[in-house]
């Protein structure tokens, strides 16, 4: 598969000059902590003193997981197409912050074990009706994994604006992005395994005997896209090809939290360069996503810094959505701001 | 002084119905964290399962310090006036914020060094031109204290609304804040003492020792009203005002940083149920805010805990500001999320 290259936004000039123009707002240096660092990111990014977020877009990734039957998760598969059709219909977290802050909405089947009638705001790229158990052999073909990419590709390609929130739905993910972590990264797998959507202390040993059994079968599975066919999921394929295209095309990509963090993880080791573009919404209450913060950050010393730290462990999107207003904030300051010279405000003394 | 009693929120009828309704949204039990808990504590404050915020205000209250004269800050005491002018031009952070989110802005000069010409937004409710120097004496008499609080109260009172959001201006404040934070708490002044709006390590050390001499010189001022007028200042006291009004009226009170929780928590010795109506907005990098937190709690153990997280340490209402949308999307949830039943979702297994 071919995977194009995604540039080093170095940029010393703009870079120099947002950080001028930063620290030339009417307030003590650095005064406005992480939102000034986010600002001179998001400057970066969309190459501007002044960047303007337009029509963002939420893009929620829907997949079923062949490993669900095997017990990982608290909840019964079925409420993956459920949640689908309560993010359609309005009544789910996302939805609800979606409506909120003015993002526009996507829900893609990637693979969900149920058929949807076709309406708006649906898109339906279905690979299959759920991955195979990877206890058993690859949750997909390297095939598979392709098509799910390009389609995360095709999709971002076609939507409006310049920012994608990441989401995600899919009964058993946790625990394709624990394998995930643990296989990319050499994480012990152990402290890659959490509670998901609330298992107990028994339902996370299990959990964990379960995934050490599938991350054993597949020992020689640790380049990205042979992970990825290995552990799965569709949703998770589809949301790599949606960071590599987004990146590509300089958008803001606002991840959201252990779940799609580890489609960012898969992008990041195919092109270190992904995370330049990445905003980090949240640190997820999910224990493995605070190891795998420390993998996404710009180099192998610094981990990723997450906005919020609210103690979420829901995914969706419901994180991402939540920062929104943060970012908005970090261009408002830069756009709207006086300066000590236009206030005529006195300098420090 | 009279001070009215602000009684206890305690309403286990309500806080169980509100508790099942959050528990019955589509999501795994507890997985929107701290939004979850914010939901509920609207819900009590406003006495409502499905609570509204309506027509937030925010109240920025500037004052000078006699104080600043003595080097504690490292901006000159000029910058209050200016920063008041910046405010009502719309180019200060918090004019941007506040613009960004619909918060209606009022600043309050309660003792600026300065005559501001009268115009929409600014409330003139001067005790005077700057406190005294708490070095020589105490900032302002009892009189001037009594008559701030009620300048407050009476400030808060002629607003609509049902949620207050707290911001100041007053170069020189943080030694204000870290001297109630002492004389209150019994925290060791050398542990409340931080950079402001940037001293460097030297400046840090000379506030120190100034702010040592201040408390050693005012140690019979340790209840909440004598500290308050030994230490100042004039928008602290009027923000104390603000606060217990906001509380007896039941609005939501969204507090800033150090400055503004100093006048929490004056409020709080006065009225210990006041914090029940208060959201901390954010944990400040003023180093004194994490130690102040701990006395804001619900109960001696339990340390107040802040939504955000960002390394502010601007003031002026600007983390509040920030924090206002997790308010919004807390009520958002609440009234908009689906249920289990109503959305045909399967419940845990």
């Amino acid at each position: 598969m071919q995977i194009q290259h995604i540039e080093d936004l170095h940029d010393p000039v703009l870079a120099q000059s947002l950080q001028h123009k930063i620290d030339r707002k009417t307030k003590p240096l650095g005064a406005l902590g992480r939102l000034e660092t986010l600002a001179l990111q998001l400057g970066l990014i969309l190459g501007s003193e002044t960047p303007q977020l337009r029509e963002p877009q939420l893009l929620v990734c829907a997949g079923d997981h062949g490993l669900a039957a095997r017990g990982v998760s608290a909840y019964p598969s079925d409420v993956t197409w459920q949640m689908v059709e309560n993010f359609l219909a309005g009544g789910a977290a996302v939805s609800v912050l979606a409506r909120q802050h003015g993002l526009a909405l996507t829900v893609v089947d990637c693979g969900v074990r149920h058929d949807f009638a076709p309406r708006p705001g649906l898109a339906i790229r279905k690979i299959g009706p759920g991955t195979a158990d990877s206890a058993e052999g690859p949750a997909m073909t390297a095939a598979q994994c392709e098509q799910a990419i390009a389609n995360g590709r095709e999709l971002v390609a076609g939507l409006p604006g310049n920012a994608v929130l990441l989401g995600e739905m899919g009964i058993g993910n946790t625990s394709a992005a624990s394998l995930l972590l643990a296989a990319l990264t050499g994480t012990p797998i152990a402290d890659c395994v959490g509670a998901g959507t609330g298992l107990d202390e028994a339902g996370i040993a299990r959990k964990r005997a379960v995934l050490e059994q599938v991350l054993a079968r597949h020992a020689g599975a640790r380049e990205p896209l042979q992970a990825l066919a290995a552990f799965g999921g569709f949703e998770i394929a589809t949301l790599v090809g949606a960071v590599l295209q987004a990146a590509r095309e300089r958008r803001v990509i606002v991840v959201d939290g252990f779940i799609s963090s580890a489609a960012v993880l898969v992008a990041k080791k195919l092109q270190p360069h992904v995370t330049q573009r990445c905003v980090f919404s949240h640190r997820s209450d999910e224990f493995g996503h605070q190891l795998m913060l420390r993998h996404l950050g710009p180099d192998a010393a610094t981990p990723a810094r997450a906005l919020l730290d609210l103690g979420l462990r829901l995914g969706e999107g419901s994180g991402a959505a939540l920062a929104w207003p943060l970012l908005q904030s970090a261009c408002a300051i830069l756009a709207e701001m006086a300066s000590f010279e236009s206030a005529g405000v006195s300098d420090k003394a």
